[in-house]
Parts: structure tokens; C-alpha cells; sequence
């Protein structure tokens, strides 16, 4: 098995003012090269530190990929480091040169030595282009380990994982690469416990059969993976469907792979020719948000109306100021009227609303921080119910959309399936 | 200096399920309590990896914070690593069944020795209750290093950084902790290169004076943290920005902070008395997303219309056929009547409009992938634009959004200061 270890490097990571999503990147497009990785490691602007990670990394892996430290700056030390540790000098590199008058060129400026130090390298080390970028990426060799540095920005780094880096892994790592990948079965309204120890004491052991079993607890539900031989792929997604279908969770599962819910609802209406629209309160322009991550989805997603005010509930969705003043903003009523307003607003054959209390503030003791009304609406038929979430205002956002784009998706199974 | 190191502990780390946000929280977390984070490991549910990393820790931290493996299936391993670790073996802790009994009552759920293992806690570890999920917590003392484990379900990790963690910080770690805190200077419209090498060669060794550097490009622009001893904090802030305020960079300069730009904007509206409203179409509601992660904006903002189809920017915004035949729906001319639509309909002093193409489809020669049109609109002003960006669809949201927000705020600013 081909291993490797990534890093990413930068203060900014350490004092809690940006996540590391790079990491994430880079692991799904190893998986997918049939290289596993071992461990991500997050660390300062520190030549030392870093130095001695390298090393011991490159001592146990075959592949490291860092991140981050390529900048023109002070703090940005990785091309130093680098040169320490296979103990080279920094010298004017010809293709670095190039490679920076090509990306000044593309955004109409000029580069020259004096811009910055990007046309010097450690001596042994190769330049990279980075197509949406400034800074050169690096390729180097030490200790029979592959070494692979792109900036830190992430769509600099998504661009070199496209271009670049695959030239790279196919000229130095064997290509004999033993590739996995995941079955995976999404479930919903069901404990984890419930599963594995209450109604399945034996199921993962069942699914252990067929790869490395592992369960992780989402905002749709518990999704249980199964990390086969690629070559396995298709006999044991086939296998592993037919035991689920044969017990008890076959009601729990939503789908048998790893679609989004916002993208596999809008492949379900596309699937059923549905148009799809929103009318959000608390949720801000969140589940639309979403819905529109998904590329194409223009032919199903029509639009939403995000009416925080109560008058813009009233003007844009002709919600009652009757139903306001009886039931509260934050009612199965309000939600209901909001959901059949988007239908006709947008002319639409299916919609979401929501209604509820984000917090922090807001709250009272009927009616508590976390409390959400959802409705799903087809012309047919609606339904509207209250929920109940512990958290803080972004995470009660995205759980509140979550569970509306659950709720309309089996909504729309029950009628059309 | 008391040093920590953070463990984010899980396979779906490291195969590209997941990406980790519980490192970043701990760490701003940890930096208010003047504890510096030195490195931060995703590392698989592997005993024998996970013993050797917290062993090599323990030996040159203080504190090891760790996340995931906490639950109750098979691949959950905290707890008998730490076990091994220490050498004793798991047992039943009435303590944890106590805290068991509690979590379950809250949701109206009875635990039992049965429902799984909570109530085996390794000899001499200390179990915390979670305020917000079932799995316990715990707390270790190792090698004088003191480890605190949560799971990894972020809002449970949150909610244990408030209630339990702070307890055993201050229990088991000097009080003598030198707090440090970060200067923040948020710049807009230049490059880095500009600010350190071409217009102020001198401005890093200028501020180096005050603390350590460093620069770090965002999707508002470049923003430089300085960072100070916490004593020092107002008088180098005040030094700081006389500094920054006699230099080139004054004009560049939106903030002296770590206010997000949805926020800030939210507090500029407010700041001058008045109300927002947005109109989206590329952007697909994740502008209204963003400025409702802002606690309390309801006094501010007032809605939007994510109006993706044309039909709905007709029916909503009042967008005129003939502009977008004339024009097509991605121009300066449609963004306008977008935004005069969103103050019409809203009822708001400023709005926000944009129309775009994030890709990966609809692109055209003369407007490719990365297009958007943004218009800012007071009653009284508006204007209009075309930006281009690079990038792919999920990147383009955020851009096309980052880069509406500012231009609203610097808008406003041009209008009211």
C-alpha cells in the first residue's frame, strides 16, 4: 500500500483563524489514486518544526503533500525548509521564471526579480505551474519520498491536484496502486445504537465481510461506509444492498452512495420532473444555498424568497397577518402559507419552508432557540410539523435546512414512488 | 509558554469524507486562555498509530486536546488507547453511569449497561458530562500532560469547550498563562506584494516591533495579524493604526479587527440606520446565508429574493423582459433592476444584487465561467458592474459574494462618512 502524509502549514491554522480544507481535498483525490492516507498534520511557520516533520514523514510514507508557506512574504517558509532538509542552496531557477512571467502575464502584470523571490529554488528542486495562482508549486525528491507543495489558497491548490500534481505521482510512484472505495449506506431517523446493538447485533459483522466497516454520525443520519477492492466494487455494492434490504434498515436508508441531500433531492425531482422552490426565514438563504451548490440544478431549482421581516412574509408570500397573530411567526400555520407561497410565486411544483428560532436571542419556554416549523408543499398535498434542535445560531441553520431537504425528499418518495 | 496539541481522531478524516472544524474552534478557543497550539493531527482509528502520537505528545505539551472515537461502535477507539496508555484497564465508573442515566433522561431515552459501553471508563480517567449529545467525555492525566477528549460531533466539541474543559484547564494548568492576542489589519484591493515589497518595503520590520507577523490573503483581500502580549493590547492597537493611517495603506484598510464581512456590513447598516435587502441568482442565497449568520440582524436585514430562473426575476424583482433580451440575464443593466427590485420589494434603504455564471456550464466566449454582475443600490445612488473571476462553481459563490458585501460596504462608506 501506497501511503502518505500531508501538511499543512501556516500560523493562521494553529490560532483559530481559518479550518484546514485542503486536507480534505487532497485525501478524496488520494483515495481515488489508490494512495491512503496516514495522517494530516496542521503545524506553525516554524523551519524547525517543520524541518523535523518532513523528515520523520519522509522516513515512513512515500508521498507528502504540503500546503501552504509558497507566498512572496516573510512567514511563508516552506521553500527554505525544503532546501535545508536535502541541504541545497536557493539559486535563480530558468523554468521558475518562467513559469512566473506566464501567471503575471495572465493577470496583466509584469513580473521581474524584483517583485518578489519566486524565481529562486533550492538547487535539485523542480518548479510547478499553478494555474489560478502566483506562486509556484514545488516537486521534490528526498529520501526516496515523493514531495508535492502547492499554496495554501484553496481553489490554487484544487487547480494543481487537476494539473500538475497527477503528472507527478505517475512519474515517481508505482503505478501497481491498489485502489479502494467506499460503499456507503446513508440512513436516516435512526440511532446509531439502535442499529448496531439494539436491532443489528450482528450486522456489522456481516458488513465487515465485505471491507473495513465504519460508522459516522451526520446531519442526515448515521452513514455507514464499507471500504472494498475497487475491483470488488460492483459484486459488493450489488451483495451489500441485498443483506440491508433484508433487515430491518432498508426503512432507513435514503441512498446507497455518496450524493449530497441537497444534490440527490435535486435528482429526485428531476427524476420525478418536478420544479423545486424555497421560502426561508430563520434558515437565511441557507437551503437555497445549498441547492444551488449542486451544478445543473437550474432545470429543477426555480428560486426561493427569503423573508426574515414578517411584512415580507406578508407582501412576497402572502402569508396572513392573521395566521402571524394567532399562531406566532414560528408555527406549523406560518410555515404552511409560506410553503404554498413559493409554490405559486414560483410556479412550482414542489417547496420548502421554514420558520423557527436561530438564536441566540429570540427564544422563550414555549418556544425555545432550536425550535423550527417545516413545511413541505406539492399542489396536492402539504404537511407542516414543529421540530426541536440543541445548538448555536450556524449549526441550528444548517440542521434546520438539513432536515427540511430530508423531510421534502421522503415527502416526495411517499407520493411518487 | 504553555504549548497544547490537538487530535482529530477518525478514518473519514483522512479518507476525504469530512473535512475537521473542531481544530480551528479549539484553537481560538485555547488562544483566549493563553495556551499556544503547536500542531494539529487527523490521524485514522488505528490503536497502535494513536498511542504512539498521544505518547510522542504528552512528552512535549501540556495539554492534548482530543477529538473522535468517542461513541459506541467498533471504530470508536479514544478511550482504550488511553487505557493502554496508561496502563489500566477499562472498568466501571459510577460516575459515568451516572452521567449516562442523565444524558439519555434528557431525551427521554433510558440507558442501560445494555445500550452500550458508556459506563467502562479506563481506572484512574475521569468522566465529563456532554452537554448537548450522549457520549461522555473524559479527562486524563498522562506523563504531566493533561488530555481532554470529546467527541467529534462539532456542536457536542463546542459545547464541552464551554462546560467542563474550562473547569480542568484551570484545575490542572498553571494560572500564570501569558495571554496573547491578535492586531488585525483587514485590507481590500491590493496584493501583497504591493503592500511589502513595492509601496512599503519597510512596513514588516515596522510592525515586527510589536509582535509577530503575518500576512494571510482571504477572499476580502490581504489581512495582516500582528500578534501582541494581551497586557499591551490597546496601546500597540492605537500605535498600530497610526501607524497604517500615515502609510499608503490607509485607503485599503475596511477594518481594524476580526469582524467576519457579513457581519461588519450588518453592523455598518446599523451604524447608519438602515435596512438591507439582497436579490440573488448565481449566488443562489448564500449572500443572505452569510449576512443571517450575523446574531441579531433582524433590525438590519430584511430578506431577499433568490431569483435563479428568469420568470422569477421578472414576477419577484420586476426585472423587464426587454432588458434581459436586450442585455441577457447576466449584465450590469438586468443586476440594477435586480437591485432596484430587492429595495421595491423589501421596503430597504440599500440592496444588493448579483448575476453570474459559477459554473462548471453556461459559459460563452464573451462571458465565461466566473462573469457576475453585482450592483449595489441606495434610493438616491446605485451602480453597477462586471467582475470576472477564476475558479470552480462552489469557490465562484463565495467570491461572487465576498466581493458584493464589499462592494456595498465600501458603498455606504463613500455615501454616509
Amino acid at each position: 500500500m501506497i501511503t502518505a502524509q500531508i501538511f499543512a502549514i501556516g500560523d493562521e491554522l494553529l490560532d483559530g483563524v481559518i479550518a484546514d480544507c485542503n486536507g480534505k481535498n487532497i485525501s478524496l483525490w488520494l483515495r481515488d489514486q489508490g494512495i491512503s492516507v496516514q495522517e494530516i498534520t496542521l503545524c506553525r511557520d516554524s523551519d524547525d518544526t517543520l524541518k523535523e516533520l518532513l523528515l520523520k514523514a519522509s522516513l515512513k510514507h512515500d508521498l507528502i503533500i504540503t500546503t501552504g508557506g509558497l507566498g512572496p512574504t516573510k512567514d511563508d517558509r516552506t521553500k527554505y525548509v525544503l532546501g535545508q532538509l536535502i541541504q541545497k542552496p536557493l539559486k535563480e531557477n530558468t523554468h521558475a521564471i518562467a513559469i512566473a512571467k506566464k501567471h503575471y502575464d495572465r493577470i496583466q502584470r509584469v513580473w521581474t526579480k524584483e517583485t518578489n523571490d519566486y524565481h529562486l529554488i533550492p538547487e535539485g528542486v523542480t518548479p510547478l505551474e499553478n494555474p489560478l495562482g502566483l506562486a509556484p508549486g514545488l516537486c521534490t525528491l528526498f529520501n526516496d519520498c515523493l514531495i508535492l507543495s502547492a499554496p495554501g489558497v484553496p481553489r490554487e491548490l484544487n487547480s494543481m491536484l487537476e494539473q500538475g500534481f497527477p503528472e507527478k505521482l505517475d512519474e515517481h510512484l508505482s503505478s501497481s496502486r491498489k485502489k479502494r472505495k467506499s460503499i456507503i449506506v446513508r440512513t436516516h431517523s435512526i440511532h446509531e445504537e439502535e442499529i448496531f446493538f439494539k436491532k443489528g447485533p450482528t450486522l456489522w459483522e456481516q458488513l465487515e465481510k465485505f471491507g473495513k466497516v465504519s460508522s459516522l454520525p451526520t446531519s442526515t443520519g448515521v452513514d455507514i461506509h464499507i471500504k472494498v477492492d475497487k475491483d470488488n466494487f460492483e459484486s459488493h455494492e450489488k451483495a451489500i444492498k441485498e443483506l440491508i434490504n433484508s433487515t430491518f434498515l432498508k426503512d432507513h436508508v435514503w441512498q446507497f452512495g455518496d450524493t449530497s441531500l441537497p444534490s440527490f433531492l435535486i435528482e429526485t425531482c428531476r427524476k420525478y420532473g418536478l420544479t423545486l422552490s424555497c421560502a426561508e426565514s430563520c434558515t437565511g438563504g441557507l437551503t437555497s444555498s445549498l441547492l444551488t451548490d449542486a451544478s445543473g440544478c437550474s432545470d429543477v431549482y426555480m428560486g426561493s424568497a427569503v423573508t426574515y421581516s414578517n411584512d415580507s412574509k406578508k407582501k412576497v408570500l402572502s402569508v396572513k397577518e392573521q395566521t402571524i397573530k394567532s399562531f406566532g411567526a414560528v408555527s406549523a400555520q406560518v410555515a404552511l402559507e409560506m410553503s404554498l407561497g413559493a409554490l405559486n410565486v414560483f410556479d412550482t411544483d414542489v417547496a420548502i419552508s421554514f420558520s423557527g428560532i436561530a438564536g441566540p436571542t429570540g427564544g422563550s419556554r414555549e418556544k425555545p432557540v432550536g425550535t423550527v416549523a417545516i413545511s413541505v408543499a406539492h399542489k396536492q398535498k402539504q404537511q407542516s410539523k414543529v421540530f426541536n434542535f440543541h445548538g448555536k445560531r450556524v449549526a441550528l441553520k444548517e440542521r434546520f435546512a438539513m432536515k427540511g431537504m430530508m423531510e421534502l425528499l421522503l415527502f416526495i418518495e411517499s407520493i411518487y414512488r
